[in-house]
């Protein structure tokens, strides 16, 4: 759409480590961790951290690798505002809604949580008032703390010193350590649910255990956990959501998946004959037979209630980083074209072969240019209305957004 | 489509236990397993037997649970022609491709695989070749044996005796043990290359590993192994054949993805854009660099040379067992309209709350009215060329089928 088409841009995946963070993970000696480089030589500044968010980049995963070969370098564009608003301007996004990046504070012992959550929503409500409205944000909740305290920062999160700036909490797949589909989460999501105008926006951290990915997975670096472990995982969570009935005993929760959904729009179908064909959700005609949307010849007794169709038209919300047009379409055919939201996972994929970490805001970004094709190809030259929902006008609708009084460069 | 078009109808994804394999089954005392159930008085005929191929169905996993609640009922759906016959007529099947079911010899030690492969696949050939045209078959390698085993029997299989009838070979993710991007295959893709007329169907049986569904898994049975596991099984086999260069050392090779590749054509866009990013894949500017196709700015080094895009168009096949439009449509975009093939699952996903298992041959099953009208929604009434293609055209023409010859009904 950009340059010649004014219409706005929002990017709803973003991401930031805000200082209070990146302090965080330099204080620790194992994942996620920030490992210093020595400068190479005693004038020269020191080159970029590495960021250890995976397990399997460690040091001690890797004890013949160099530390300058893990992970990878970490430059401002992880916590600076200018360069995240210099990225915002090159690529025409008039507002992005920031998340802390994975795993937030899912490692943090109980007693550390709490404040470490009230510290940096904190944060992300100063950055976002101090933005001329070019930035919001989704907040995070103390999930590994007692129950009480996760409730107060969701209170603080949409009391008015809060509720302007954040629209919504990202969270992890682990729930309180045992799943989304963890009924110990009932209180939380009962609280999130309509009016509360906080949604909640599912990513992926864990992938999948590494065995899945067979023993020559080192040879393709990054690409199978954060390819297909990453959007299965979150596929895998949601789809363990429905199952339990979250979405039946709490209908006014609305979700955000990552990644255009994984793959929820192209195996909805799937999981959905399978429920209907699974023997036993369906009784031997004694006791009492409850209605459910369905197609099965039998009347269900027990499983979901509400179909997925009727789930991902009415709860879910999809961005649209899925990288092809193929995948935008799936995700608008199965949650409609008003409930798929533009994203770009800044700062992750920036140009490759380009300078140092940071440096490569003021180029196009790859990633984010593929995106937004993606976008426009999913829907076609003729059909602008739905190319302007997906890449602004339904998030400014969703999370009334005024992208008109801000100063947009 | 039917009854009033009377365009062929071709299903190539259809299993069988043939009677041998129903034997072999039968002689086990753990998965994959036969589990024979006693009369429940003395002159009434026999409960079907229980069929166990998940390891999580077996008695041991479920102490508490009678055996008449274990696995599946396993009628004469599963083993005889006849009633497979009398399926294909309700739905108006011309043709159809029988492969052996899941787990196939995966689990015998190697001195015993080729014996009972040769013989499955002797039987696959009778069923065929007796069968007035109405069926073909994918035939089984003996994966465990000895490699001039598996070659043997794959010379076998192209021999005068079987070539009419064998169309293809059906096979597990894990190959030789080690996954399919396991080098130690590359003797059996290369003689799978064009010109030989077989083509690799992939079909997922191992799932992923439980944890990732949860401690709640039990309480939705099989779907999630089913739903999930299955599709994303056969994604991550075939992510891992493209990346490990598969398809740059034998460009002739030609496979068939089970589930519509499951989250294949969703996640290609994001597949194919880790690897663009993946620093590992690009050089340090010394050595030579090979020429790939692709996006990135930089060029790769390493990994695979022929792009994600260039192989599911030219040497991917996708099945059309998806259950939804959406998923019927992401195919047809990734691989093309003329690769994706109608195909049943029978005789799994039977009509639920109806007689006895094989009974219900003569009703419609509702998995395959709904695969049918998912592909028939994925073009619009408008297109039925598009329809006609995939529900019996494309297979006709791929594996050469004579639909003309055989007596239909």
């Amino acid at each position: 759409m950009p340059p010649t088409d004014p219409s706005p841009i929002v990017d709803i995946h973003t991401h930031i480590y805000p200082p209070s963070y990146i302090s965080l993970l330099s204080s620790r000696s194992s994942p996620p961790q920030l490992l210093q480089l020595p400068p190479t030589s005693p004038d020269a500044t020191p080159p970029p951290p590495r960021l250890i968010i995976l397990p399997s980049d460690s040091p001690s995963a890797n004890p013949s690798t160099p530390i300058s070969h893990l992970g990878r370098p970490i430059g401002p564009e992880y916590s600076s505002v200018p360069h995240i608003l210099s990225f915002m301007n090159t690529h025409h996004i008039t507002t992005s809604i920031l998340s802390l990046a994975n795993p937030w504070l899912d490692f943090l012992p109980p007693h550390e949580s709490a404040p470490w959550a009230h510290r940096i929503n904190t944060e992300l409500c100063t950055i976002s008032a101090t933005s001329s409205g070019r930035i919001s944000a989704f907040g995070i909740l103390p999930l590994t703390a007692p129950l009480p305290s996760i409730l107060s920062e969701l209170s603080f999160l949409t009391s008015p010193a809060c509720s302007p700036h954040i629209k919504g909490l990202i969270l992890g797949t682990t729930g309180l350590g045992a799943g989304l589909d963890d009924p110990a989460l009932d209180p939380i999501f009962s609280a999130l649910q309509h009016p509360s105008p906080l949604l909640l926006f599912i990513h992926p951290h864990y992938g999948l255990p590494s065995e899945v990915f067979g023993p020559r997975m080192q040879q393709s670096g990054h690409v199978l956990p954060l390819a297909l472990g990453f959007p299965l995982e979150t596929t895998i969570a949601f789809t363990r959501m429905w199952l339990a009935g979250v979405f039946d005993r709490f209908p006014g929760l609305r979700v955000l998946l990552a990644h255009a959904g994984g793959a929820v729009p192209a195996l909805a179908g799937r999981v959905g004959s399978c429920v209907e064909h699974e023997r036993g959700f369906y009784g031997d005609g004694e006791g009492e037979e409850e209605a459910v949307e369905g197609k099965g010849k039998g009347k269900r007794k027990r499983g979901p209630k509400r179909s997925l169709e009727t789930v991902l038209r009415e709860n879910v919300y999809l961005d649209a980083v899925s990288y092809s047009a193929t995948g935008v379409k799936a995700a608008v055919e199965v949650v409609g074209r008003e409930r798929v939201l533009f994203g770009t996972d800044h700062p992750f994929f920036p140009p490759v072969g380009g300078g140092a970490p940071g440096e490569g805001e003021e180029e196009d970004w790859t990633s984010v240019t593929t995106n937004v094709e993606a976008v426009k190809n999913a829907f076609g030259p003729e059909d602008v209305d739905g190319i302007r929902a997906v890449l602004g006008g339904n998030a400014i609708r969703l999370f009334g957004l005024d992208v008109e009084s801000g100063d947009k460069r």
